[in-house]
């Protein structure tokens, strides 16, 4: 199944069409997309017996971030082995968690302005919570995970490299730092959920190209470790981390320039396209 | 002005009293105590012009978290020289910023469980966002705080210390590790509102004590700061520090133990009085 938020609305995507989740269901479920996380189990089976649905061509550009409101935001920095090699730290014996403050939430495409000469890429797989988790085992992590998405996890070299530890949050949180979408695809749809190529593209040119069978936490090892410490909610956002190619890594370093296009991929999901203005 | 979280209902409070908001105003605004934030100026304009009344006798056990369910959260580390000192790392050239997970916080009063043998105290003094800042210079920081609270920043040293690079937020997640409260005061009702004691005691003995002058970046900085790289929203909460006297930077170190009573005190606020119990 793929749910989408579609200009503020619940909508679930069948082929090329979207059902609007609120009207479709007799008001049973609200059009609000991230109150669905709530209420998931009861939600997916709702959607699983659904026939003949009336769907309807939809423009892509009214895509949003598929949770958009969540009450956490997580990021795990570090988490395959050759970005924490190229970024000079060690190997992470936990995972490396830091926050992408949510104002940063924006959807999968569109203009986002940079801050400065040294905004990065980090292509990133991102689940999103359906299910509140807390001391869940890894074995059933995938449990709690309603669905996965695209993340980029743009960040301020500057900013986040100030100060006498590294600034991961702020680094990485200005406005419109943290793209997701296109939609959410539930784990039940991949042939492989633990192996899912992943990558992004500066004006055409591949710079990232990795697996998620790479990660060294994977996404149900994070929900064990993080839901050793505190719940997880419906709606809670776990950017997993980045593989290597990011731009500061490059020698010569490699930012992203006003006009520059971002492509951000991951196989079984789809694309994400954003473009960067100049500093407002 | 005082305001509080009553049993999850909006409350001005008046000496003795409390006033229910939703109930004075004639529903003009709701009990969410989130909620009032959003519309900052005029509820303020509002309550000053009330007269005659009807408060009501409460009980303070019944109080909980001044902004309960804030967007963001953000902590502000290494914001004391003393602290700085202490902690082994440089005096940061500007904030060093993490979030506290808002599933972690809790109100003024009741018991905390431990997570395990590590957890040290950090009296804070907590500002609640107004009024939507971005981009706001120092001179008028201060117009974009709603008022002060106390806070404290209770942190698994363990969990925080693992790790490439310090844990911060991961650290200050626990649940039960943000308690603030015991109400939220507006920053007219200082005699000084940048220097005001600050402290805390275990067991009735004092073991932090420092003023908010020696804060290296001060509310209204932090404010211009943060507000530089994205906007601070309504019922945004903000930890901004905590002075020397950590149990983490004693010889020998000293943590919280099961049946330890923690109280913890801000000049012109009040108190907050936690127990801690064992890791559940």
């Amino acid at each position: 199944m793929r749910i989408a938020n579609l200009a503020g609305r619940l909508v679930l995507l069948t082929g090329d069409g979207a059902v609007d989740v609120e009207r479709a269901s007799g008001q049973r479920f609200p059009a609000d997309p991230h109150a669905v996380y709530a209420r998931w189990t009861e939600f997916t089976a709702w959607a699983a017996g659904l026939r003949d649905l009336d769907a309807e061509a939809f423009d892509e550009t009214g895509l949003r971030a598929p949770s958009p409101t969540p009450a956490q935001v997580f990021g795990v920095g570090l988490n395959y082995r050759d970005h924490a090699a190229e970024s000079g730290l060690g190997l992470p014996e936990s995972p490396a968690v830091f926050t992408k403050f949510p104002s940063c939430l924006t959807g999968p495409s569109g203009d986002i302005a940079l801050t400065g000469s040294t905004v990065d890429w980090e292509v990133e797989l991102v689940a999103v919570i359906g299910r509140e988790a807390r001391n869940v085992p890894a074995e059933r992590g995938w449990d709690h995970v309603a669905g996965l998405t695209i993340g980029q996890d743009l960040s301020d070299r500057t900013v986040q490299l100030a100060g006498p530890a590294p600034q991961f949050s702020l680094g990485k949180s200005a406005p419109g730092f943290g793209p997701t979408g296109p939609w959410l695809v539930t784990p039940d749809e991949f042939a492989d959920r633990d192996n899912l190529e992943l990558g992004c593209a500066v004006n055409g040119e591949s710079v990232q190209k990795g697996r998620t069978s790479d990660l060294i936490f994977p996404v149900p090892e994070i929900v064990a470790r993080l839901s050793a410490i505190l719940p997880l909610r419906p709606g809670d956002v776990i950017f997993t981390g980045t593989p290597s190619g990011v731009g500061m890594a490059r020698s010569p370093q490699r930012f992203l320039a006003a006009g520059d296009e971002l492509a951000t991929t991951i196989e079984g999901i789809g694309s994400m396209r954003h473009r960067f203005t100049e500093p407002s």
